[in-house]
């Protein structure tokens, strides 16, 4: 179920750098370099499989982009948190 | 060194789906699934890595967009269409 | 459920190159080069992570070598031959 | 050129947990989880491909066993310790 306004700012509170534009919430992240990056975005592959929820995301050399917004409801929901909540995880782990 | 127009055009004609848009060569792939996609993508980044010349690659589901330039040169260069060739033989392969 | 016997060899018949050994099915697949085995491997690990069942993998350079067995069951399952069956599957891909 | 025993055993002093054992240096890492592991292999892929020096990678849920060896000089090389270097950059990176 596509979440509103407010539920999407106060969620966004506990995910720096994670900004609402869009209908989506979207992240940019800085590695240290390619392999660093391309390491991330097969983390991220993997947690998008096992829960079948896909973001886009773009690489430019050791900047991944992530966008996430659910289709199926044209908006955010608590899965695009869900997921967004796992990545930032990858980047301490 | 940077290519001339007409250089591009000519290249381009061997690459069926390469377009010249903004200084770049693109193309957007379509896989059969998530999976695919992904696979497509370390493919792209080990040739990427062996050349020391990097695409910006974007991955949505099961759709790929590939963008190559080359920084230094401000522009597209052999190096572009070299990788360009090499993307294209993966997805024969 | 641990598959017996009859039913293990049964089932082997529609995986060619597959074999019983102990405890465990395995495959040696050769691929054209690392690129194209680093991809493999990594529609294996999407593919594993979404059934939440693991094979063993060794890569060799462009030899790629599976061992599937259920930890928890001390022997084969239906859920190795699953995971066996679309790995035979992104090889025709 | 193939290394000597010494010059191997005061090499793998500078590399903890790395031993020598069958012609080929090896190291089994133990990551949180598969996701970790998967991660972990695509940068020493990455890493390999661009030093075109390849080692034989074994995963297991969230274990990777590395084993390197230089096939041509059958025997241990300056290759090998330098590859294994770099993959113990990743685990600290």
């Amino acid at each position: 179920m596509k979440l509103k306004g407010q539920e999407i700012d106060e969620r966004l509170l506990k995910l720096p750098g994670w900004q609402y534009v869009d209908g989506a919430i979207k992240k940019e992240y800085k590695l240290k370099d390619f392999q660093e990056a391309m390491a991330f975005v097969v983390k991220i592959a993997l947690a998008a499989e096992k829960m079948d929820h896909h973001p886009d995301i773009t690489i430019e050399y050791n900047r991944v982009k992530i966008n996430l917004t659910t289709y199926s409801e044209e908006g955010v929901t608590v899965k695009d948190f869900n997921l967004a909540e796992k990545i930032e995880k990858f980047i301490g782990a």
